[in-house]
């Protein structure tokens, strides 16, 4: 991701320029996630960012290099946040359980949906090549709980045979699904569950070290 | 369900205004399933079933009516497949693992995702008056498995302090974020991954008498 983040933002740009780029991403990201990819035009992007089309030719030529910035942004939101502090780089159960517990604290958490997640269901759809893009923001996703579930087991929290692949992709899917059928549903209780039964489960493989782990803190807990 | 099913179809219709209405359904679906409810239009519709635009518009006068169809269309495939004999009504450990197995035994398996759930994620940033249609789709889903959950329990397969509601959200939430994710990554593992360590899951509440439960059969198996 650092290498195509590096070819997203051509260094030549100007730090003008660079937040012209900027504010062009954020409405068109804000604008594909309320409406999808297909019902997002050139028009309604222009109005929103308030720039010419000319100055949106420049940045972003095609609808593909639109589209593959979108992904960036969302991912490298999606990743800092995951990487933030008070998940303890998922080392313990507890950074999972304040994980899930931000996304179904409050009945309305659900409500917007997971922003990549969602653009990426709607991208498998299209015919933008985009997707080496997209499958490379879900790895380093996994890789974070990946390497968090790996640590636990070097911290003798986990099993030894426990599969930290395996897990992740648990952890992952019922993020992904609960969180769909939440929307659905438009009630938290499925994502609520998913999420908690994914965790119980990978509560199984913890060792009684695992309680040894510091306890998380926060507003969500 | 039922009642809305009835009101799909209308009673009026003769033997050939049913076949058109279906055929006109069919391709609409497909359609749908490929390229997205946006993308879709009356056009390419006309040509796909082979019917006038006057015929489109008797069977389906506005596009709301139509994705309705749609919703009803593509959830009575998917429950008339998960009421299907082979999974037994889904009273055994072994009714699901089959049913697991169904997508994941071969690597292209996830090629297309859930028809369902790949139509809900798209409907749900829409502004079409739907919700309620596929909500109650995926409630009858939900039904089956916390229905054979319950009957597992009866027949004393399934601890007393199993809740099959919240397995069941975990079981279609990782069922659908597996879907995702594999389409994503164009690899079944994380759907592989997903549904086995649910039904693992599952399993951890199970009684010593499910191992009495009769064997499931089949090409998958």
């Amino acid at each position: 991701m650092e290498a195509t983040t590096g070819a997203r933002v051509p260094p030549k740009l100007t730090g003008r320029g660079q937040a012209t780029r900027a504010r062009i991403l954020e409405h068109a990201a804000d604008l594909i996630y309320a409406k999808g990819v297909h019902a997002t035009n050139n028009e309604q992007l222009r109005r929103a960012a308030g720039v010419s089309g000319s100055q949106l030719n420049h940045y972003f030529p095609t609808k593909e290099s639109l589209v593959l910035a979108v992904i960036a942004w969302q991912a490298e939101r999606v990743l800092a946040f995951h990487r933030s502090e008070r998940f303890t780089g998922f080392d313990s159960l507890d950074g999972f359980r304040e994980w899930a517990d931000y996304y179904t604290a409050y009945e309305r958490a659900y409500h917007e949906g997971c922003s990549l997640g969602s653009l990426a269901s709607e991208i498998i759809k299209t015919d933008l090549d985009v997707h080496e893009e997209l499958a490379g923001a879900f790895d380093q996703w996994r890789d974070i709980f990946r390497d968090g579930l790996l640590q636990m087991q070097r911290l003798g929290r986990l099993n030894a045979d426990a599969d930290p692949a395996r897990l992740t992709n648990l952890l992952l899917s019922a993020y992904q699904g609960g969180m769909l059928l939440a929307q659905i549903a438009r009630d938290v209780t499925p994502l609520k569950d998913a999420l908690s039964a994914a965790i119980d489960y990978l509560q199984t493989f913890t060792t009684s070290h695992e309680t040894d782990a510091p306890q998380a803190t926060g507003p969500f807990q």
